[in-house]
C-alpha cells in the first residue's frame, strides 16, 4: 500500500501513527498474509485480539459514567448493542475502511471488502494498533469519535423490540407478535422477511440475514411509523 | 465495616484508595444491599461490569507482549484459562477476600463467603474500583501481582488435558481416555469422579463439580505422577 493511501487513512481517523508498521498490520487481512506466504503473526488477528479488549473497556467505562442509574444487567445489554458485528461494520463503512484493507484475491472476489465480519474485525485491529502506538487515551478518543457516537440511535436499533413493546404497553396489555412471512435465497445466503403485528394490524416489516435481525428491523420500522403518525 | 478492617485489606492488596467508598462498594454483595434496602446501584455489580473489562484488557495486553509467537486463537484460549471463575476464585482465596465481604444473612448461612461465583465477582469489582480510583496503571499492577502470577501453572491446570495428550503422543499414537467412575451427592451439588486411562492403565483420578473439571484434574494429577516417575 502506498504511503499516500496510509496518510489519507490517518487523516480520516484523526490519528498519526509513530510506528506505521502497526497501521499496515491492522489493515492486513489473513487472506492476504496467506496468499503472500507471510507469517500468520503479521496479519491483523493478534491486533484484533487486543483491540477487542480495548473496545470492551473504553465502551464499558463510557457507559458506566454516562448511565449512572443503570444496573449491571442493563449496562451489559447496552454494551452488547455497541460491541457487536452489525454496529462495528456500520462504523467501518462510515470510515470507508474497506477501501484500505489488504485482501487476498479469493477474499476480494467473494466480496470480502464489504463483508461485515471482515470490516468489524479490522476495526478492532485498528483500535488495538492505536492502543499499542499511542496508549489508552488515544484509543479512547478514536472509540468515542467513531463508535460511541449517536448511541441513542444505536440503542434504538439494536433494542427496537423492547422499545416497541414499551410504546404499545402504554395503551394496551396485548403484546405485539412477529410473523415470518418469507424466506428468500439459497440456504447459505438466506434473507428472512418478518412482519410485526398488533391485533392483526401490520405495524412494520423487516428483512435480515437472521430471523432475529429481521424482527429488530421490523420493530424499528414500526417505531418510526408510529412516531410519524403521532 | 470498621476502618481497621478496610486498612488491613488495603495493606494486603498493596493499594490505598483515595475514595474509600469505592472499596466499600466493591466489597458489598447484592445480598447485603437487598437486606439493608440500599439501592441496587450501591452494591458491587456495576463495579464488576467495569472490572471485568479492565481485567480482560490488562490480561490481553500482558499475554500479547509475553507470547509474541502465539496466534490470536492460542491467545484467546490462554486468556480464557485466566479470566475464568475457577482461577479468579482461587486468586480471591489467596487474598482471603471472603473475610472482607459484606453479605446478607441468607447468603452467609448458605456459604456465600466461600462461593466461587461470589469471590470471582468481588475480585472483578475490586479491579473496577482500583481502575476508577487510581487509573489503568494501578489496576494493571494489581492484576499482575495477584492474578497474572504463576501463569505457567495456571495454564497447565486449565489445559491439562492437552498437555497430557502431548506427553503421551511423544511415544504413542493411542489417545488417553476419560471414564466417569462415580457421581456423589444430591443433584444440585454433585461431585463427579473421573479416571484418565492409557491402554487400560489408570494414570490419574480427578474430582470436580462438572465432568470437565474432574477430567482436567485427572489429567493434572496424571502429569504430576508421570513427572515424579521420570
Amino acid at each position: 500500500m502506498g504511503h499516500n493511501k496510509l496518510d489519507k487513512f490517518e487523516e480520516k481517523i484523526g490519528y498519526t501513527f509513530i510506528n506505521k508498521f502497526l497501521l499496515k498490520q491492522a489493515l492486513t487481512h489473513s487472506s492476504y498474509s496467506n496468499e503472500k506466504r507471510m507469517s500468520k503473526l503479521d496479519n491483523n488477528e493478534r491486533l484484533e485480539f487486543l483491540g477487542d479488549a480495548v473496545l470492551e473497556l473504553t465502551t464499558s467505562h463510557f457507559l458506566f459514567k454516562k448511565y449512572s442509574k443503570l444496573t449491571e444487567g442493563e449496562l451489559t445489554k447496552l454494551r452488547a448493542s455497541i460491541v457487536c458485528e452489525p454496529t462495528l461494520s456500520q462504523c467501518s463503512k462510515d470510515l470507508e475502511l474497506g477501501n484500505y484493507l489488504l485482501l487476498g484475491k479469493g477474499e476480494e472476489l467473494s466480496g470480502g471488502r464489504n463483508r461485515s465480519s471482515v470490516l468489524s474485525d479490522a476495526l478492532e485491529s485498528i483500535i488495538g494498533a492505536i492502543y499499542l502506538d499511542g496508549g489508552l487515551i488515544k484509543a479512547e478518543e478514536f472509540v468515542r469519535n467513531f463508535i460511541l457516537t449517536d448511541i441513542d440511535n444505536k440503542k434504538l436499533f439494536y433494542d427496537s423490540k423492547t422499545v416497541l413493546q414499551e410504546i404499545i404497553q402504554q395503551s394496551s396489555q396485548i403484546p405485539v407478535k412477529y410473523y415470518l412471512i418469507d424466506e428468500n435465497g439459497p440456504d447459505h445466503n438466506k434473507i428472512f422477511v418478518v412482519e410485526v403485528r398488533f391485533e392483526n394490524k401490520v405495524l412494520g416489516t423487516g428483512r435480515g440475514r437472521s430471523k432475529k435481525l429481521a424482527e429488530q428491523e421490523a420493530a424499528y420500522n414500526a417505531i418510526k411509523e408510529l412516531k410519524n403518525n403521532q
